[in-house]
C-alpha cells in the first residue's frame, strides 16, 4: 500500500478487508464488515469507522463470534424473512437477507427482516439507507446490552437501542436518522471522564440510583434514556419488538451472555420495510415520494437541518479527496494488518 | 336518565351516543365515537373524555365531517389493510378495519391498517389497547394539525403527531403508550395562559421563532418537539409514513384545509400490527410473551412505572365505583341532550 493519508473508498474497504481476513474472519464476514466501516469513515462516522477494526478482531480473539458464519436465508411464505447468522457478524446477514426483503416488500407492500444469532456491528442508517436505494422507506432497531435505566428506575436494565429510519429521495441524498434512545452513547461519557469534565444534567445516576455528574460515577451506574419517559417507552419497545418478540436476546441478556461490554454485542435485529407506492394506492393526492419532498424542503426552507446533514457533507468531501486517515489511524491499521490476530490484546 | 353523578360505563356510551346520534351523526358513526370517549372518561383520560363531545358536534356543524359517513373496506392482496372513512370520524373506520387487519396478521405475521380521509378523533392508546386484545403488537400513528416546529426551526410545520404502541401481556392489562411527539400537547399551553404562568424553558417559540416562556406568544408561535432533534426526526417520520406515503394529508395540509385548529382535524392515520408467535418462529428462547414479562417485572421491581399504570388504575375505579361525573360536566352533556346541535356554538 502507498503510504499515504489519502485512500479512494474501494481501496479502503479492500485494505481493512485484508486486515479483518488476516485476523481469521471469512471473506464473506470480512467483506460485509468492511463496507460498514468504510462507509463510516467516508461519512465522518468516526464511532463507526477504522478505530472499530480492533474491537472486531477482539470479539473474534475472545471466541465471542464466529469469523466463518454463513448466514442461512429462510424466506418463509407471509411478510417476514428471517436469516440465522450462525453466530457471525450482523453485516453478512443483512446482505444476504436484503435482497429477500426488498423482493418481499414489494410483493406484499410492508415486510420483516429479522435477524437472530449475530454480534452485531452496524450503524443502522447504513441499512435503512440501503431500503432507501431500493426506493423503500425502512425502520431497523436492535437492543444492545443493559446500560441503561427506565425513567424512574435506577439500575442498568435496556440497552443504547439504536432506532433507524429511511425515506427515499428522488434524485438526491435519503431523509435518514439513526440515534441512539439513551441521551447519548456510553463512548461519551467515557471523553468526559477521560478529559475530567463534569456531565450535564440528566445523563446518567449513579449505582445508587441518584443523578449524578460525575463520569465515573455514571459509567459504574447507568445511564438515561432520552426525552425522560417517552424515550424510555420507545427503548422498551425496542426491547420487545426486537428482543424477546423475534427470539433473540434482550439487552440484559445480552449483558449477562456477554459478562462485559468490552466485546461487541450479540443480540437480534428487526428490520420493516415499507413500498411507498404500494401504501399510497390510488395515489389521489399525488406521488408520495414528491409530496414528501414538499415536507422537507420546508424544513430546510426554515432553517434546520435534515438528520443526516453533516454525514452527506463529509461524504462529499470524501468523495473528492478520498478518505483522509490521520498518520495514527493509518499506523494502527499498518499494524494490524502485519500483526494479524497476535496484536490484538483481549 | 337518573341524576346521579356517577354512571356505569355501559349506560354512559348509550347516553353520549344518543347526544351525538340527536345532534345529527349516524348511529354507527355515534356509538363508536361514544365507546372511545367513555373509554377516556373511564380510565381519567379528561383529554379525551366526555368534553369532548361538543367539539364533535362543532366539527360537523360546521360541515368539516360528514356524520354519516359509511366506511369502505379494501383489502386488497398484500399486507395492507385499507379504510375509505368517507370523510367521516376515525373510530368507525378503525373499527371497520380491525378484524381484517387481524387475520391479514395472523396470515402473514405483520400487516397494515391504512385509514384514509378521516376527521381524527381517538386517544391511539385505545386502537393499540385493540390489537393486544387479540394477541397482537400495535403501532399506530398520525399526523395532526401544523402547530410544532422542526428541531433547529422557527415556524409551525408539523403536528404533535402522535406515536403509540401496544404489547399484549398474559393474564393482564397490556403494556401500552401513547404519547405526542410535541413537549407536551397543546391544551397544556392553554392552561399555563389562563393561570398566568410562566411556561418552563423548551416547550415553544415566539412567532419570530424566539425561545419563549410566554404562553400567549407560544400560541402564537411554535410547540417544540420532545427530545430536541430526536423527537423531531419521529415527527417528521410520521409525517412520511402516515401522511405523504399513504396518500392522506400532513399536517400542514390538514391545517390548511381547515383554517383552524377550533375543529377536529382531517388526516390519515397508520397502524402497523405484528403477530409475536410468528416473529418468534421456532421460539427456541421460549414463549415471546412470557419472556417479555421478565423484562417488566424488571422494569416495576426497580421502582419505575408502566406507561399505563395510572389509566390502569383509574379503569379500576370506575368498575368499582361506575364513571363518576362532575356536577358540570353532567349538566352540559343533559344541555347538548336537549339542545342538540342547536345548542353548539361553531
Amino acid at each position: 500500500m502507498p503510504n499515504t493519508s489519502s485512500m479512494t473508498p474501494n481501496a479502503l474497504t479492500g485494505f481493512v478487508s485484508d486486515i479483518l481476513a488476516g485476523g481469521g474472519l471469512s471473506r464473506p464476514q470480512a467483506e460485509a464488515l468492511a463496507r460498514v466501516i468504510v462507509a463510516g469513515e467516508r461519512d465522518g462516522c468516526k464511532s463507526h469507522g477504522v478505530y472499530r477494526v480492533e474491537g472486531i478482531l477482539r470479539t473474534l480473539k475472545a471466541g465471542k463470534v464466529r469469523g466463518d458464519a454463513v448466514p442461512v436465508l429462510q424466506t418463509g411464505d407471509g411478510a417476514i424473512v428471517r436469516v440465522d447468522a450462525g453466530g457471525g457478524f450482523s453485516n453478512l446477514a443483512f446482505e444476504t437477507g436484503l435482497p429477500a426483503l426488498v423482493e418481499r416488500t414489494r410483493t406484499l407492500g410492508l415486510a420483516a427482516l429479522v435477524i437472530n444469532d449475530c454480534t452485531h456491528f452496524s450503524a443502522l442508517w447504513h441499512e435503512v439507507e440501503a431500503l432507501t436505494g431500493h426506493g423503500l422507506a425502512g425502520i431497523a432497531m436492535c437492543p444492545s446490552y443493559a446500560t441503561v435505566a427506565p425513567a424512574g428506575g435506577v439500575e442498568p436494565l435496556l440497552g443504547t437501542n439504536p432506532f433507524a429510519f429511511g425515506w427515499p429521495r428522488p434524485g438526491g441524498a435519503p431523509y435518514v436518522f439513526d440515534f441512539a434512545t439513551s441521551v447519548v452513547a456510553r463512548g461519551e461519557i467515557e471523553l468526559y471522564r477521560r478529559s475530567g469534565r463534569e456531565l450535564p444534567e440528566g445523563w446518567a445516576v449513579d449505582a445508587q440510583g441518584r443523578p449524578t455528574t460525575d463520569p465515573e460515577a455514571a459509567l459504574a451506574g447507568a445511564m438515561l434514556t432520552f426525552g425522560s419517559y417517552k424515550g424510555s417507552a420507545i427503548s422498551t419497545m425496542i426491547e420487545l419488538l426486537a428482543g424477546t418478540m423475534i427470539d433473540d436476546f434482550t439487552s440484559r441478556e445480552a449483558l449477562d451472555w456477554l459478562g462485559t461490554t468490552k466485546y461487541a454485542p450479540k443480540h437480534g435485529e428487526l428490520i420493516l420495510a415499507f413500498d411507498p407506492k404500494r401504501f399510497a394506492g390510488a395515489g389521489s393526492k399525488g406521488n408520495p415520494l414528491d409530496r414528501a419532498e414538499i415536507l422537507l424542503d420546508a424544513i430546510v426552507g426554515q432553517g434546520a437541518r435534515l438528520p443526516s446533514q453533516r454525514r452527506y457533507t463529509a461524504r462529499a468531501r470524501s468523495a473528492e479527496n478520498g478518505i483522509v486517515l490521520s498518520e495514527q489511524e493509518r499506523a494502527e491499521l499498518d499494524r494490524l494488518m502485519r500483526e494479524g490476530i497476535a496484536g490484538v490484546t483481549e
